[in-house]
């Protein structure tokens, strides 16, 4: 596995449930919290103005994850981002949740360029061509 | 497709995001909020005491979902539940997002009945006989 | 007090936290939510467009919550809203939260009718002429 | 104004909304985690355990927060807090949220140093001893 960025999110009491543990909900926000510092890491961010000025993101259409062990109150959650695949306009990456040596949870995130419009809603466009090289370079070996 | 329950969720103010759009992780609240509503129906919760007084409740060991069509604020999604499968302890529902006509998402979480012991931490016990003869009930055909 | 409005939130498993109570973020979402839902009983919405297609929208200037008892885990809250003033384009309404008898919160929120402008940011406007008279006439007498 | 601690929180995409700004509640969960970071650094968690295993946690009892300026996505805000007052098992802490020279929102908790007892619920307690001495030294001259 060879990772692209490495972060670290600490669970906070609001992210907690009356079980005691971290609600599940917690990790889709920590993924896309670190994807968002990755992006800014290669010198760019998740929301852009094309040279019309509208806005351009990074929707996503699909996100999974699976626990292994639960976290608690306090935690530093390592979280370590691998880059699965690049296409045109679609970027999938892969997240790694570890407390210390303990591995806690693992998850993947499809996102797809898409140009914002207000009236027109959502339309794919391809990944600027600096991010895809950056990108590209950074692709886990299959 | 047999649906095993029905109910509506509507896409709140707090739950869009700058994008104009619902948040992602609108769609795994959402999911969470109709299981426990659909265990509800069937006359139970999702936390329950045991006869030592010990927190019986179900973690999730995964979750995914993918997205299909953005939804915006004041929408009111119609999310359907099927029960994908019962084990001895593990539970697996499927979850379906339409707003009319227009199917917006579809997701699948997995959860464990387990025993929440404040000092041994999670442990899975069996789903109590009656819930798990009502969810047999319930599984979709294959 | 004159009620202006009432309507009725459930307490979700993700809105507890390791106390096993209701997160106190949560009575501020429930106030929103209450608030739209009064808004549309009023024929209108909280996000309108002006003739020139900007946002009209009511962003906060301040809100304040007093947490009497603690709800929990699947409570049913009833949320009674008044208008406690309304000016050219400022609004203040109070919410009380009971779980049957026992009163458990109750706050308070200031709003103000504004273009939102994504080159220019916020800026005041009136209140529409409709909707302030509509409001005048719900006004709590002091 | 003395300044007891200070902290930084970057907005984070799922706290905006749909009018392109933070939403308000993302204050209040700034303003808990901030508080939770300065109770570690003196030495201390927001959630501990008493002699006889029962949780002592801190329950709020009022929030409130003025908002003077919108934030946006990726802003880094500075959050200083104040140690308003100090009483036998109450705290009160005032919130500055700036983002570089200019103000953006400030607030005010009040909190109560409670045991948590699933059978009984809250009862007040005295705050501990060392920790109400070190808040003692903080509070702002009046």
């Amino acid at each position: 596995m060879s990772v692209a960025f490495t972060s670290v999110r600490r669970v906070e009491f609001a992210d907690t449930d009356m079980a005691g543990l971290i609600h599940f909900t917690t990790f889709y926000r920590m993924m896309e919290s670190v994807e968002h510092e990755f992006l800014r890491s290669l010198g760019t961010s998740v929301v852009q103005r094309n040279e019309s000025g509208q806005m351009v993101g990074w929707p996503r259409t699909a996100a999974e994850c699976e626990f292994h062990a639960p976290a608690y109150f306090e935690d530093e959650l390592e979280v370590t981002v691998q880059v699965a695949s690049v296409g045109r306009s679609s970027l999938v990456l892969g997240y790694e949740f570890h407390r210390g040596e303990m591995r806690i949870a693992h998850g993947r995130m499809k996102t797809v360029c898409c140009r914002v419009d207000e009236s027109d809603g959502l339309s794919s466009v391809e990944i600027p061509t600096e991010l895809k090289s950056q990108l590209d370079e950074l692709v886990e070996p299959e």
